[in-house]
């Protein structure tokens, strides 16, 4: 079974790179073609997506999934319409691709010109919920590039009939019904090869959690985007104005507390803390919110738990919170130079130079003033739609739009010229 | 020893990080000042830095390496000049770090820059060329990152005696001393744990033959941007100029042959082989260029050997050359698609739709009509410098100046805005 699976992955990685062919020569136009009719498929088809979504929701019950597991993996009437809006959406939004972004004549009379162009083949492998298997095809398609989706097993009976809904709706279009594939054979060895499908695959897209990421880090050969993982910080300098501080770090721990944009740790400088933060500490108990703190905090509230070295290293992506009081700026910026994921983090505070140091100082893909990390997304950021945050610096940092998806070529035209 | 210098590596890493925060926050002219005094340093230390080169050289003839390896390693007067040359050269480019490249307000009123930011720390794994060590630092520090540098053991004294000249020269800047680190100890374990070293290393870019840059992808968990690699083809169109299309020839298999962007495949459409064809192996015959062809241009020039399919698929770096006769544009299209390396590819023509597909249809990093595919090379696009050519898609692509080593970051300026 899996010796043929791997000979059928290559086969699928030769089909994306034809279609990924075909994608290069379309026109803007012809792929929003293909855009809508898919959505107008995915709408017409909710009935089998659904259905085949209660098999796996049975199948997960049976597997005893947690319920916030099984949430993720529900498809409702509702989402299946979200999903086909957001491929309308995209239809909507300008062409990455063909951009002219620089032009210049050079030294030898070379007309060089560097132009946006599609990566080619995108992997993307995700863990149980379904929805990424319509969104990520939208950018994929949108940005010109084959995509070959590897989904989580718990998963697998509603991204089969999503992937079959989606590539009969490009039977009528322009496109290679093959832009689209999808790996049905959930083994990890399979996973891994996949991984190193260096010839056909341009780059790999992994969107879960913390596991995932690392297992992709770990073994891939082909490029890889590093997306996700965000231990946030948010510091309260002594200049906050403690109205804002409390809005935002309420709602950086508590608007939604499972995203990688949410809040893990405060910071708060020691010469606030002794009146700011037992009002604090009480805000987040009203949430449910479990505080941990150093010995400074627990000195000033009572309630609040010990934090451990592990617990400042730690995305709970729960209810939970590590304080840290700091004694100065320095103080703060050690701490959160040493913890922090590099996804995002915030100050606040109304002093000048403090925030422009803050914004200069940490090495973070979103580094924020007085607003809350829960910002990090693409669609707030106006890209129209979000790949993922990329948390490594190469190619994409940040949220991925559209523009992450490509790369870029460089023509040039001579009249005969030869080097010296 | 290895186990000690698994430590020491993780060192490595800590003072790296260190000299990157560092270099966050010194200036242009600061960092200026250090490419100027390395610069000075170089050559008021010439006379060290070539008794050590002689150290490698009589080591490199007893161990028997070849004349072209000796002949890379070798450092002369007039090479260390040059060497200095290029950190003058480098100290005159504009700072790439620290460009707001966008800036917007979004529908929560956060105003979103995304700013240029160097990558941090670089990993440079390089093979015989001394030089190297030089100017992929000069490259490093103007673009504002640390380096940790694993050259070659055949060139371990020369990089030894280099490092120590330009740490000794950026004691007296803003500069850690640490923003340039050379791993000395050539075990091949210790060279896979580099690899792996996340926590430390940004970025890693191999410059060598395609065995290191294969180890490099297969081993690496650090993103890792890959080099070089150049099967160049160049397709002679049947509307092409005669005179262009030799010269191109020329100049692209014989002025250096054991570079990258050097031709290794020549493609001809059959409607123009019987009468060009004969001149063009002629020509190449005059400069002890070895002909490989298929059938169709055996028949027209009976001198020339049988090319295999693996003739194809080699990049010869030698006096050798691959010919294929195609009966049209199409197969001529499919034999580059299948066996470029996404490198350099080059059209002669004079037919304006046809230069105008092949710019469009060929996938590889720097296309060109009527002109040598030879001048890929960031010096000759104006770059002033260059870290190799890339040959993926991610981050960067084709020739590698300042740019290709800087990352951007999003900062985000509210009021207290939190998310809905």
């Amino acid at each position: 079974m899996t010796e043929q699976w791997n000979a059928k992955l290559i086969e699928l990685g030769k089909n994306a790179k034809a279609a990924a062919k075909i994608l290069r020569h379309v026109t803007e136009a012809e792929k929003n073609d293909a855009l809508l009719k898919m959505a107008d498929a995915v709408v017409a088809n909710q009935g089998a997506i659904i259905t085949a979504n209660q098999k796996d929701l049975e199948l997960g019950k049976e597997k005893g999934l947690t319920d916030a597991l099984l949430e993720r993996l529900t498809l409702t009437e509702k989402r299946v319409e979200a999903m086909a809006n957001g491929l309308r959406q995209m239809a909507a939004l300008p062409d990455p691709t063909l951009v002219t972004e620089k032009q210049w004549i050079n030294r030898d009379g070379l007309k060089i010109s560097r132009q946006r162009v599609p990566l080619g083949v995108i992997g993307i492998i995700y863990e149980s919920r379904p929805n990424v298997t319509v969104d990520a095809t939208g950018l994929c398609i949108k940005s010109g590039n084959a995509v070959i989706l590897r989904g989580g097993k718990e998963a697998l009976e509603s991204n089969q009939a999503i992937v079959n809904v989606l590539q009969k709706a490009l039977e009528d279009t322009k496109l290679s019904t093959e832009t689209i594939q999808l790996i049905t054979n959930p083994s990890r060895e399979l996973a891994s090869q996949f991984m190193r499908l260096n010839d056909y695959v341009n780059c790999l897209i992994p969107r879960g959690g913390a596991g995932l990421i690392n297992t992709v880090m770990r073994q891939a050969t082909v490029p890889v985007i590093e997306t996700g993982v965000g231990n946030c910080h948010l510091y309260i300098h002594e200049a906050a104005d403690i109205e804002k501080a409390r809005n935002i770090l309420i709602n950086g721990k508590t608007q939604r507390n499972s995203v990688c944009n949410a809040l893990e740790s405060l910071v708060i400088d020691e010469a606030i803390a002794r009146t700011a933060l037992p009002e604090f500490v009480e805000a987040l108990k009203e949430y449910q919110v479990e505080v941990r703190g150093d010995e400074k905090a627990r000195a000033i509230v009572s309630t609040i738990g010990a934090a451990t070295e592990e617990d400042y290293a730690t995305e709970f992506l729960d209810s939970i919170i590590a304080v840290k009081v700091a004694t100065d700026y320095d103080d703060a910026f050690q701490h959160i130079e040493t913890y922090s994921t590099g996804h995002s983090d915030a100050v606040v505070t109304e002093d000048y130079s403090t925030a422009q140091a803050f914004l200069k100082d940490i090495d973070s893909a979103v580094v924020y003033v007085n607003a809350s990390t829960r910002f990090t997304d693409g669609e707030v950021f106006g890209f129209g739609g979000e790949m993922g945050i990329s948390t490594q610096k190469l190619h994409a940092r940040g949220p991925m739009g559209l523009e992450a998806l490509t790369s870029y070529k460089y023509t040039v035209e001579g009249n005969g010229q030869v080097r010296e």
